[in-house]
């Protein structure tokens, strides 16, 4: 097995000039891990992003295939991590072997897939108008753009995802394909993923000849502020709870110079379950819909945390059926203590709203989450109450019962920014319920028919976003490929001689790549 | 003459509920002007952004066609304001006439550049992953994304461009080409000219049936804080000093729905003048800078307000040819006596800093602005002293002679973030200097070579934009095209029936817009 030293990692070397040392915790016995993680000290906080900063004029003047390669090279090393490491993670996390597989092969495909990317060579935006000297009143001159990376990023990776969202996940990928070194805060709860993650990165950036510091990872519950202060950090990414990715968003803001966070933070998810689907298919439904819920026990950033039908005996049934489900649901070990004392203290806010009702579930004690299913007054949606905006990270969904139609789409106008909304009908039910999908848009990142917001599938498609505070900021996605653009900006050349422009631009179109040439997508050469 | 009635705009209605009044200034003689003008209320700038809210779900749902009718109506509605509009402008801002009718004409140009945007489609990012029912362990389900409107837009106007960076300006028209209504913050300096511009798009709205509330414009210096803390705001477009920019962003950032701003605040442009360029063709560089200082007053973002050279006699020699040019350059009247006010206050931080030296113009008084010309010790800017980073608006620029090239990269390493940057030189000079492009790349969101920054094309390729404090944010541009980037975010929809979804994005392609399908760019039905 891997030897797990616990230092900082900057600039390509190891680093433990601190004191303050952390462990990590077996997920399903509390038992504390024997390996040691020395907590960043404030220089090596900012030594890391030094680092970043340093390799940066190398690393983004790098070609896109050669980051190609890179991303490449992480991806085989990331599929090279064996059983080893994967029973590392399971104990770290209490997640199971076969997810931790599906989940290291899901991290290293994000990887491959923004290889493609890089040599697809979209990700330039490449323009170019030329000159057009005998213009009146004034010529043209030739002008010309492309976009390079920001500089370097802080990602701060999530519990739930300890490998897709974490070391090697979506935000590294993206901010390394587009050219930003990365200072990444390991996550407290899986220290020991982190650093074998890190390791293979380190050994992928070997291979590949690229500089000292592209990839950096420090260790810590209170290097945050300092990193995401520090001045050469220029973009941050993040996965986590609205209230940790707020404070970063505020930090950030407040800095002398200001820089974008991109923070994931926090969505119930709604599903919306129409009448015909009801009445054509109830049972399978409410056989899918607990699956997504209890999923991973309910540590799924598309949880569907909340499920809102129209008033019907077939949607009292329905419930029922849901409610006889939930309550044949195992519990399930969650990632750690913390977050099972937060889901504990979220059913404890459910349970004690007298607008709630509790359907189902086994009281909640002992180790294990126990699945959860409520109900709440449709009012509490109309008028905005607090307590069904706010995630409860668990296996537990609250059913709303709508009058009619027309509340139904007044409870959707009371909810806040969403990853997903989920429909769930017959073609009837969209011929009836056409205002759905516009007022959803406005809503959410990602609407589904007949599907389950858990499993988000990465590819150039997707988006994994949407308003506040589902993320900080609704333009950006933190899966798939569009995420590289969160790190991107645009630059512009003027009058430049053939010779002294970056290779995207250069008349032979010596890439390849699509450009917008004079108003028109072109590969031709000039 | 049109009658100027000085009311807000809300919802395609007029309104006067207030009772503080303003009134516009001839910027020439400082005489006050007839119109009175109504400080829109605390509950008319709420009526004006909930009349955008209002339009925000018809407006965004109209075609981008429709929007493109709506945007070409609006420049054939400003190419008719006539020689009375243009004597208004004049009056209001003391700029020559062959300006305002150039600059109607960009700005009429400008909309409808932004229609070709949208009749291309590619502002769309229209991108399909078909579903891959067969694939191994899971199956892929339909995915497809594009772009929609982010919702409305508070936009604050500059003085220096009473058209094109004002009321339909840039912001306002990549705006509404993304689909986001408008709340617009007349300029102070120019409210009749505000007033006509208005009339002139809500004629053109009243053309195109476009829905009341798609453009708001409100009058006040006390306004822009509700705006942009008002909670059907979605996104902010500024130009302005640096501090106004930032109370904005600050004021944004710390809403309980952060917000983004584009503000486009302070830039001190530097040129490099490099020493074959000097040894080939001094006098005309001298001749054609000394027009960049000082043209329009010396009131552009653009305006070259920091020259750099390689000590040598050749380059002495031009700083003297450059001081007896302008020494010879005339007063020029500003924009409003604040801005005369703001440009002697910087002229007195420069004359009193013990590292800089006067070396032409004559002494500011009176009321028209003296172009004036300074030299700053190198140290200055390798140290990054705050008085050689300050935007000093006017016809004036510094000097800095750097002691080699080494000194000339560490002078350039201290600057903060600029629109432009300019390199004079010959082909041995570039071959020489060849660190320069990629050192000012990360500096700046424009590099010019054997150009001058002032004159700022308006098409696919430029950026107006650049690090901060440039702008808040170097991701955006606030001229050209991809401008309308920073108003629209992304939205997928998973396992829709292709009746349901919109037309970007259906089978057929029935917009013949090029899309990213499976990876690749197409424009054939699927």
């Amino acid at each position: 097995m891997t030897q797990i030293l616990g230092h900082n990692y900057i600039g390509g070397q190891r680093s433990a000039a601190g004191t303050v040392t952390l462990h990590s915790v077996d997920a399903t016995s509390g038992e504390q891990l024997p390996h040691t993680f020395y907590e960043a000290t404030p220089e090596e906080v900012a030594a890391a992003a030094q680092a970043a900063a340093g390799a940066y004029p190398v690393y983004r003047s790098l070609s896109a295939a050669r980051r190609a390669e890179f991303l490449d090279a992480i991806a085989d090393e990331l599929d090279a991590l064996g059983d080893d490491f994967v029973a590392v993670v399971c104990r770290e996390t209490a997640l199971p072997a076969g997810r931790i597989q599906g989940e290291r092969g899901r991290t290293s495909g994000q990887m491959r897939l923004f290889a493609k990317v890089l040599r697809r060579g979209d990700f330039y935006g490449a323009r170019i108008d030329q000159a057009l000297p005998d213009r009146q009143p004034l010529p043209r001159p030739d002008l010309r753009q492309y976009r390079i990376g920001l500089g370097p990023v802080a990602v701060f990776g999530a519990s739930n995802f300890p490998l897709a969202f974490s070391t090697a996940g979506g935000d590294t990928a993206s901010a390394l394909a587009a050219g930003c070194p990365v200072v990444f805060k390991a996550h407290g709860g899986h220290m020991a993923t982190a650093e074998q993650v890190a390791d293979a990165i380190l050994r992928a950036a070997k291979k590949t000849a690229m500089p000292d510091g592209v990839f950096n990872m420090i260790y810590g519950d209170r290097v945050g502020a300092a990193l995401v202060q520090h001045p050469a950090i220029q973009a941050v990414g993040f996965t986590g709870s609205l209230r940790g990715g707020r404070a970063l968003c505020d930090m950030a803001a407040a800095r002398p110079q200001p820089i974008p966070v991109f923070a994931e933070m926090s969505s119930i998810n709604p599903v919306i379950v129409l009448p015909q689907a009801l009445a054509a298919r109830a049972e399978s439904v409410a056989r899918d819909l607990t699956a997504s819920v209890v999923q991973g026990c309910g540590q799924f950033c598309t949880n569907p945390g909340l499920v809102i039908g129209i008033r019907s005996a077939e949607f009292s049934a329905f419930v029922a059926l849901v409610s006889g489900l939930i309550n044949d649901q195992p519990p399930q070990t969650m990632l750690n203590a913390g977050g099972l004392d937060n889901y504990g203290n979220g059913l404890k806010k459910l349970l004690g709203h007298p607008g709630i009702e509790h359907l189902a579930g086994h009281p909640q004690q002992g180790k294990q989450a126990q699945p959860q299913l409520f109900k709440a007054d449709a009012s509490l949606l109309i008028d905005g109450d607090a307590v069904l905006q706010d995630e409860v990270f668990g296996p537990t969904t609250v059913f709303v019962e709508v009058a009619d139609q027309a509340q139904l789409s007044a409870a959707l106008h009371g909810l806040h920014g969403q990853l997903t909304a989920t429909i769930i009908g017959e073609p009837a039910d969209f011929e009836q319920f056409g205002e759905l999908t516009p007022l959803l848009e406005q809503k959410v990142g990602r609407i589904l028919l007949n599907g389950y917001p858990t499993g988000v599938e990465v590819c150039d498609s997707m988006v994994h976003g949407g308003p506040y505070p589902a993320t900080s900021d609704a333009r950006g996605t933190s899966v798939g490929t569009l995420a590289i653009d969160r790190f991107l900006r645009p630059v512009c050349f003027q009058n430049y001689p053939d010779s002294l422009l970056p290779d995207a631009l250069k008349n032979a179109n010596p890439l390849q790549i699509q450009r917008l040439v004079d108003g028109l997508p072109s590969r031709e050469a000039l």
